[in-house]
């Protein structure tokens, strides 16, 4: 079995491993990453007085000068500014352009402004441009490698079917046929689920965002994995929670790291990429799957499943919700990468007590999601076609990845794994992807560099890599040329 | 011009006029409410121990006897206990059917247990019926009221046309041709906005969720219109701010009681309806508008103009937004109330700066609306079908108007105006409208108290009767022997 190198956060020192000392060697950056994300999102506003080092560091549990360093990291990336006797205080905002996390790559390029390389930057970019070339950093496949007839056709059945049905706002828990459909999707995955039990969100995205604030009060623990799907932090984040790394290795989270963790912290939520995970396109064994869920019982926290990317999986993959049946563990996936980004469909899974109150709460932050795309995943669903076009995208996808892996191979970057299916490779390019990043975007590529996806958000050497748009010569002489032009920070 | 009344959280006492003093009796009422809806929705967890009465009233500039007012209120209504010694919590959820802000209609109809009257009720009853019959209550037009053919055509028309353009995420911004027509038509209305200053949301409720999330940190106060819909209240308790009730009155909020409350507190933001408005109908007034403005200037806060009934309105109605040209005020409107409720298509139209920011905000919180209703609506807007449809919808609103005012004056409700134009009427009826509801709801007739359209939520004679809707024998002959039944709390 292919072994999973040390998480992005620990392949710039390269000396200490994957333990506790490991995990809690970054908590002073975890906590300026985590106070940053929430100025990058208006949660702390310019002019808001941070707490005192003293009162900051008995609330979380820390240190004084963990917290000291915390607020030198902040003040280093302008975040933050100390005012003498009257204490630390949120910067107004900073212009755009101006560089805060990547620190290293600014200084490698100092004829130009590098563009901030964080999540808003990389959102944004992956959201301005479609991912049809020059974008190994796509998280989304390129409408090619899509199928737009089968959802055309959908929408114009809706059009001829719907009569009445789109006037009115339609169930918070979402449009029932595509729930009961959905049930039988995860009855096929072993998942016992009534359609009671499921609620529809506006993509994973949403799904999310519902839990965190179901669950969620400020001062609260979440572990996460790192790496692992940059939005999340930042909705975490939001809602006041502290956010714990967890390593990820090549057959799911690290569990001897996460008994040690647990030990210290009580974390509400444990989100967990099981199937084709990103962005290590690694999954989960029925090991790893087993002794997590006797921690998550032992612990008693509850684990937020994400499921994107399962479909792309051949075969029957092994999802945590088959072994735990919903107990502990939330369900959440949807159709953006496989089917239709823009339709906005996702789903979570759980039982039935929590299903009725994550319903009553997507009813107050927005009554109901949109049932015209709801209506047309359904009929994709019913008319055997989405399977179909996965059969397809599978065997497009396995080609390409080969195909994806030997360049970077050729070109001297190192694969953590080959991935059995999906999207992803996860490589170690053996410099600071943040320099690569902000190279590439000058160009016009869009890269995704591996510190967005530690949630410490720490420069790192490993860069995630779409297979389905990264075999355009642009992208990969841009990529060829940045292996070559060679190290600038190790 | 006709005068509206003192909101409904005065005409229980009836002696308070709508000044400063009525406004602020309400303080621990509205503590209570506040603390109430956080804990329904689950930001304040069972078990969690309030703040100390000292701390609260520090924290929130009030006096200890209003905290303890306050938490006297929560305890009865069995949100919260006191321990011996060690404080005050949150209680265990209650359960399903517990009444908790009807204290007055569990007393009058002691043989059955009545529905809890709160806003998730309401909601609830709300979208799991349609609205076509036995729902004076219902906030929604019917089915038959609206075109179902116009939007099926133009989901047809988008089936056919949009290629590839729905399998990508689309822009966090909306669907461009969306808001370039959103532009024009903000054009027509006197306002100028360039497509850039409009974001598109899935309905007005996330267009607030969006400001409340981009303007609120905890303990920030929001103005609301006293009465004003409901939802937002719970929006803005999750964000932890503090609500503070402004009367409306015919022609606008009361700016006389605002002058005085911006002496004593300092607003984030205002919410307020201009055209038809929700529960009352009325429209403000060139000189209510004016008046507000220059005090919004003067004090520094943003005005939220809600103004999602305004298409109903006949000829040109005055915004305060063509007043202000989005200085000070956010404009946010949607299609679900004169289009169809489930494409779940609304705006903000703002300034370049806050649209930017909002942008970022929507991203983060779920990346991208879903493309296929927005450009539905893009379609349905090009092709000139919405005018002729609101035209259709105006005439016959106007005469089911006249008619329901009839039947309600005719049984002995008071009107509080004749409304030029939409939907609603609110009217007196002389006894507690939770009690006529809790009845209403046995008989499975949906009924609006007044209760939970102020932000005190404090019981009310008051209650919003739609047109559309109340024209069915069942509902009318309900209501008629409602008010013959008589006052059981007046």
């Amino acid at each position: 079995m292919t072994t999973l190198p040390p998480p992005a956060t620990d392949t710039l020192s390269g000396r200490l491993p994957p333990t506790l000392a490991g995990a809690e060697r970054t908590l002073a950056d975890q906590l300026a990453a985590w106070l940053a994300l929430r100025i990058d999102e208006h949660a702390l506003k310019p002019g808001t007085r941070l707490p005192s080092i003293r009162r900051f560091a008995d609330d979380r549990g820390v240190s004084r000068s963990t917290v000291v360093d915390a607020y030198d990291r902040l003040i280093a990336a302008g975040y933050a500014e100390s005012r003498r006797g009257a204490g630390f205080f949120v910067r107004a905002r900073r212009p755009a352009g101006t560089p805060v996390r990547a620190g290293a790559a600014a200084r490698a390029a100092p004829r130009h402004t590098p563009p901030a390389l964080d999540v808003i930057w990389l959102l944004r970019s992956m959201l301005r441009q479609a991912p049809t070339s020059n974008q190994p950093g796509a998280g989304l496949l390129p409408a090619d490698w899509l199928d737009s007839e089968i959802v055309a056709a959908g929408v114009r059945a809706v059009g001829r079917s719907a009569g009445t049905g789109l006037l009115g706002y339609g169930q918070p828990e979402g449009y029932l046929p595509l729930r009961q459909q959905l049930a039988e999707r995860l009855a096929q995955a072993d998942v016992a689920a009534t359609p009671e039990q499921i609620i529809t969100t506006a993509g994973v995205t949403q799904a999310i965002d519902l839990v965190a604030r179901h669950f969620l009060a400020p001062g609260d623990t979440v572990f996460v994995e790192d790496p692992a799907w940059f939005l999340m932090f930042a909705r975490f984040a939001a809602f006041g929670a502290r956010i714990v790394g967890v390593p990820r290795r090549h057959d799911g989270p690290d569990l001897q790291v996460l008994a040690n963790l647990l030990t210290r912290h009580q974390p509400k939520l444990f989100v967990v990429g099981s199937v084709l995970h990103n962005p290590t396109g690694s999954s989960i064994s029925a090991a790893n799957a087993h002794g997590l869920l006797k921690l998550a019982d032992e612990y008693r926290f509850t684990i937020v499943e994400d499921d994107v990317y399962g479909d792309l999986q051949p075969g029957r993959a092994l999802r945590l919700a088959s072994l735990d049946q919903l107990k502990r563990v939330i369900y959440v996936s949807g159709f953006s990468k496989t089917l239709a980004a823009s339709l906005r469909v996702g789903y979570i899974a759980t039982h039935a007590a929590v299903a009725q109150q994550l319903a009553d709460l997507k009813m107050l932050t927005g009554l109901t999601t949109a049932e015209l795309p709801e209506r047309v995943v359904t009929r994709v669903l019913a008319e055997g076609q989405y399977r179909r076009h996965l059969d397809r995208l599978r065997g497009r996808l396995d080609e390409a990845r080969d195909r994806t892996a030997r360049a970077l191979e050729k070109m001297g970057a190192r694969l953590a794994l080959q991935p059995e299916a999906g999207i992803f490779l996860w490589a170690d390019f053996g410099r600071d992807t943040n320099v690569i990043a902000a190279e590439a975007s000058e160009q016009g590529v869009l890269c995704a560099p591996g510190s967005l996806f530690s949630p410490a958000q720490l420069p790192s050497t490993w860069m995630r890599v779409s297979a389905a748009t990264c075999m355009n010569p642009p992208a990969l002489r841009f990529l060829a040329e940045a292996m070559r032009s060679g190290g600038v920070v190790r």
